[in-house]
């Protein structure tokens, strides 16, 4: 049975403009590809995302339709540029909504659904912001319920000030940037690889009980 | 065979001053005897350890002991007290050592020693700023070699304001804090286990040669 | 004549639904009133604010309507709820908005239009992240062209996890915080006095040319 | 009377190895000396500072003669190398022991004795990680009694991966960076000089009186 991944483009432009943060997960896709995993790439802005923190905000909100996607996927990555530094607006609101996953759907033994997935990032800008806002992003991943493997992001950044981004500035062909995505793409495969057979335990609702126990 | 623990308290406080972040990872440890692993706590302001990032600075650094330490441990956990909003500059001063991780003694794949090793980290403060914490030294731990299960952290903050720390404010009876304790050490023996028996397959050395190609 | 100040309310919560940044705000603009200073509260999620970061995204893209208050204030907030321990998505979208005041309508000497103005930040939570919060605001006001007086933010946040917000916990009564707002009123109050009697003389484009004789 | 100039120098460096940002300081000095204000610089290795938060931590502890030297300065400029994404250990660790500022030395009206000088930032590094350390300088900068001008940092950032600093880089001919430093220094002199004339009038006392009262 093959694996998958699937990408979120957090881009704030809208299709069909051009986003370097596409030409960016372009090159992550390939490696995965050679490493026979299944990839799907869903660009944020093409779906009508509402503000919230809940699985459906009504009104035409199309976050159930992604939230079905991360629930088949196994490896999941959060792709963003950078703005002001850090991640964009839209990775944000996204990091929001995913809070639903803690509420809902959880398996009898309490575990979100997200349990035994894996999680990624990939930042890209023309300057400073990427660890940053990899470390916003790493923390919303596990606390959602996603494991991380070592050295499970990527980033591309220029000089200081208004230069280049990932395309003009050949990204693609920058060679810090493409080691991160080898060793990304081939942990990440191991690390779904090996929870989907080796499953967490842990059953958190018992967890729930001994910690409500240990605090009287 | 055993899984070992080992925790670095990053309080500023030298012994024998009382430490809100060691009664914290007392805690932690009782929750991990019980899962049978065994603990080993280092304060690190008890010993001499220099500003730098390389493996040995010299002059009775005391940095070698605790990599020493570090590479002995199956589980390792940075617990810091919050300072500002921010983890403690002693937990930054480990971070910043730590890259001589990256350097140093690589197997033969180029792997770093601390691949297949797991990380978590605990946070206290009498108020604001753990996810800040928190999210720094995820990123320092995924980029330095180590896997990050689901829920890999706990925290204790109180209110807005100088109000009571960990100890005072009976942080050990918090029982929102202590369910991602008995999380927190569920998941870690999980993983570590896990990776023992299943350690990743990547060829670092491999992959930057493949990276050096797709970026010619 | 008067100072006014404008609030960006920034909650993910439609209206007429509760606010608790509404509720903090209003405790703020009472001291406010106090001073003589005019205050105006925006709802941003009241408006259609698109992603992007130009001045205006078409397509009845409300932000000129904001950007215009915000051109005509001498008093800036921005106000945001925690969510996963960083401010809004809400109030990230507002940053690069504003990324556009740096690109259009600059004086003669090359200021912006927000030169001379000045920036203050509330925010309110539940739980941690607050100092986060602060921290990027603080970054993206000081280099779209606000000064920030002394103790120029004030927040609320509450033990660690799901407790009560700002209304429930009677934050309007959390001493620390009121504290806090007070500071915030009076220093602005006196920064944007003093700084339209003495505005800045930096010629920007003035200082464009050394800087690029400098770099030669 | 001249205004002068403090910059701590926050390298992990220890004299006389050469130090990156040092030579940033250098540059800055220069546009600082073009306005006639008088600089000093220090470096923080040079210096047996403690861990802690109090004034004084005993012990030889050298803080007092920087507290000496922050006391008697207008312009107050934290220069800082990047280390993991962040601020270095040294520039944290002042960080924490300024907090002794707001407890120390009060004026009568119960300002800080840092009310009325005004604060700016440096950061420098091989790559990423400049915009995040200046978030937090700031929020520390703001918090413990300075006043923040418009645009009062500059960074100098390569690209992604392990290049350049600054001076093998050539920084100090970036031009960006370069344009940075001179709004720096300007905004810096003119706030300072401006506050100097026209000081807070904020009873901290007072308004700690009506906060109690506000909070009944």
């Amino acid at each position: 049975m093959k694996l998958n991944a699937l990408f979120l483009n957090c881009t704030l432009k809208n299709s069909p403009e051009v986003s370097n943060t596409a030409a960016f997960i372009d090159n992550a896709e390939k490696i995965f590809k050679n490493l026979d995993v299944k990839t799907e790439v869903l660009r944020v802005s093409d779906y009508s995302i509402k503000f919230g923190t809940s699985s459906d905000e009504g009104d035409d909100d199309d976050w159930p339709v992604i939230m079905e996607k991360i629930k088949n996927t196994d490896i999941f990555i959060i792709a963003t540029p950078i703005w002001r530094g850090d991640r964009s607006s839209i990775a944000k609101m996204i990091a929001e909504r995913m809070d639903s996953i803690m509420e809902t759907d959880n398996r009898e033994n309490g575990q979100f659904f997200t349990y035994n997935k894996v999680g990624g990032v990939m930042v890209d800008g023309n300057e400073d912001g990427a660890k940053n806002a990899i470390s916003r992003i790493l923390f919303d991943l596990g606390e959602q319920g996603f494991s991380i493997p070592v050295n499970a992001f990527s980033y591309y950044v220029g000089k200081a000030g208004p230069g280049k981004s990932y395309i003009k500035a050949n990204g693609d062909k920058h060679e810090f940037t493409n080691n991160m995505l080898f060793l990304m793409a081939h942990n990440l495969m191991h690390l779904a690889k090996t929870l989907k057979a080796n499953p967490y335990q842990t059953e958190v609702k018992e967890l729930e009980k001994k910690a409500k126990k240990m605090s009287e």
